[in-house]
């Protein structure tokens, strides 16, 4: 570490990256980000509200924690050190089966960074004392500081071949609406909720912003929906880059190809511009459509197989790493975008 | 840090001290021990059966933490960052009223120890890890690598004032048997259960052993039960200390005064010796029969006000760790006890 050579950006010094998102997604990017710089934030949804983070949020009345733990393990040291406290983060228990259990839903760092958050009462100190045990690179940051509810109509098909639409609120349930709906109309509350401010001035300070990938209405759209978010995203003097998933078929994007995925970005920010689009080529579908919607957002297109390469949707960290690589550098000696 | 000047032990090395006991009584303990040196080891009973430890013990098949949470509190570092991941390791959650509230019984420091248990699949190594966060001094061990059950018989008043012995199962039950009963014939099960093997070393190399303060029968008393403990005990090279509760009038030990206390010692494990016997004044009771129960032991007695000196009976560390600083220098000229 780091395994390719270091980027320079401005003033020789590393690259400063910005990433958003939530879950997988944004682990992938973060775990491909760590072998490129230091200077990493990593800016995380805080609208989940299934599974240990549902839970706790509900009971402690806290962020919920998985996705920040998740991008914490993600930016972890490579020490025995690292290693340790991150499966640690990672773990859940295993009750016997004849006990009621109480445990076996939580991962043992959500349960640390919600202690941490009750002792500190403040989020983003807490997490930078998660993050200084894991030895993590770089920080994390919730997008905002206030748990966030995302909800969106559904289109479904009705019983007499009718299209139906359904509101359906909180991440959980919209990730898992079924494959045959379309989602529209998705939105924040509280609707005008505080971005983290450290968030903000990290994309204000960024070389690079990095949006992508992960589930496109769950994890990557948030970040375009908090006003005060989507704008310092829009008025950034950083680049941006927005990240194409390896699998466009998922339950939220059912029906849409990969320029769809542009347009929805498009639909939501249109004042946004992006500087680049890096996509696996395998999942772009019709080249010229994409090209064409990349080209709406003023973008140009990257591609390179970033995917582990076993037929699963999963990028693989070290060829995710080579491709931002190749992408950042293309810019190296370029103006700064306006 | 140190407060008091370092003592030398053999070669002006650190005095090496190893303190015996469970729960609040060797928290004390540990809490003066390590204001005197960095050479301590903490050897902690595991028959705790109540409150979150019992739970884990029972839902996760795993020793109970508890206790030795609170002896790597004691030890704990006194930097920022101790502190911090100290008051992680004490915290419990508080749930809303109206949640089912799974977490509230459970200590953060319980949940992380089992959690790297569960990983390591080494009590002692994950001990150690927990330890390394707190940067904790010296070591905490469990006497026993298995959970113990400790029993006791309780005699009781009837109904028509005869005597009735009653068999009680548990540390939780035993503990809170009722201020009317007399405890006897205590035992661990397994009785055979091995005794932790780097405990049993600490004591060989040991300078000083240190036993007590703490619950008589359930903190203090187990580590004479367990047969390789209390030959370790009886054979060391190290001086032995017992130190004295500043309640004799607990549930456990209702009508037993300090001479009675010692006798207690004597009937369990009637070859052991002691060099010393720390007392605070006020908790002796008849000095001739403390003394010579003490003498009955091989040992001297040492008297200091070693309490909180706000009417609770609590020991200030800063004052206990004074006195252990007396007795200790006391031998330091002498030769070895044989």
């Amino acid at each position: 570490m780091p395994i390719l050579p270091p980027l320079s950006g401005r003033d020789d010094a590393p690259v400063r990256v910005v990433a958003l998102g939530g879950g997988h997604g944004l682990s992938a990017s973060l775990s491909a980000l760590r072998r490129l710089t230091s200077e990493i934030t990593a800016v995380v949804t805080v609208a989940d509200d299934g599974g240990s983070s549902g839970k706790l949020r509900d009971e402690l009345d806290v962020l919920p924690p998985g996705d920040l733990r998740m991008a914490l393990a993600a930016l972890c040291d490579d020490t025995d050190w690292g290693r340790t406290w991150r499966d640690v983060m990672q773990h859940r228990f295993s009750s016997k089966p004849e006990s009621a259990g109480s445990l076996d839903q939580h991962a043992v760092g959500n349960l640390l960074i919600v202690a941490l958050w009750e002792l500190l009462q403040d989020p983003v100190a807490g997490l930078r004392w998660a993050g200084a045990l894991l030895g993590a690179r770089g920080q994390v940051l919730p997008m905002s500081t206030v748990p966030l509810t995302i909800s969106g109509d559904v289109l479904e098909e009705g019983a007499n071949g009718e299209l139906v639409r359904r509101r359906i609120r909180g991440q959980a349930s919209l990730a898992s609406a079924g494959s045959s709906a379309l989602v529209a109309n998705v939105s924040l509350e509280p609707r005008n909720a505080p971005a983290c401010a450290e968030a903000l001035e990290a994309i204000e300070l960024a070389d690079w912003v990095v949006l992508g990938p992960g589930s496109w209405y769950t994890s990557v759209l948030p970040h375009l929906l908090l006003p005060e978010m989507r704008h310092a995203l829009e008025t950034t003097p950083a680049r941006r880059l927005l990240t194409m998933n390896l699998a466009t078929e998922t339950n939220e994007t059912a029906g849409l190809d990969a320029a769809a995925h542009l347009e929805v970005i498009a639909r939501y920010a249109p004042d946004l511009r992006l500087d680049a689009i890096l996509a696996d080529p395998d999942t772009v579908g019709d080249l010229r459509r994409f090209e064409a919607a990349a080209a709406r957002l003023g973008a140009r297109c990257f591609f390179g197989r970033v995917g582990v390469g076993t037929g699963r949707a999963v990028h693989d960290p070290l060829r995710l790493a080579a491709a931002y690589h190749d992408v950042f550098t293309t810019y190296d000696s370029d103006e700064p975008s306006s």
